[in-house]
């Protein structure tokens, strides 16, 4: 996965467990675009503050990751009910009842791994 | 929800974030069911020690979930794929077309809301 969507993702899922501060320089950074020299001076640190904020925050995402795997999953999911989709658009066009069975496997196959 | 089924929901997403002793009480607490005053013995610990490490974990699991929701985002998720399986059943019932449409909304819905 490209890395700025996975840090995306991980800040999606977990970013909510960082304090007010991580979040408002790693929004910034990540989301924003900002330069770090910007984001230094604005909050009066270092450019090199902002760095390593940037870095602990990477890690403390990723480690929520590496225990709870939810981003994970839910990327498989996701995977799953857009070949669900697919399915329904197959099927509007052939006709092909194997199309339904197939809908019906992946979608218990969901239900069941959850 | 019944207490217990949340207590286990919530234990399955954010247990992993919960130390190896408290880990240890509570599925000795809440998933195996054993009385306080055995696992009060076990672990050398008062039966009070024991109600308030279940007490604080419990906690812990909570304030995960009040911050992230990503039980609440399971289970609507869930909610929803069950309803395509059902829906495919339907279909092959009543070829109705309208069932396959609506797993297609369905599963626009759960894409888009990921």
């Amino acid at each position: 996965m490209e890395k700025i969507v996975e840090q995306t993702l991980l800040y999606d899922f977990y970013g909510k467990l960082l304090t007010e501060h991580q979040k408002s320089i790693y929004e910034d950074v990540i989301l924003n675009d900002y330069s770090l020299s910007e984001i230094a001076e604005e909050n009066g640190i270092s450019r090199q503050g902002v760095h390593d904020l940037v870095k602990r925050c990477n890690k403390i995402l990723k480690d929520y990751e590496e225990k709870l795997h939810l981003v994970e999953k839910f990327i498989e999911t996701k995977d799953m009910v857009n070949k669900i989709n697919q399915l329904t658009k197959d099927y509007l066009q052939s006709k092909d009842i194997q199309c339904i069975e197939e809908i019906q496997e992946i979608s218990n196959h969901i239900v069941k791994n959850f």
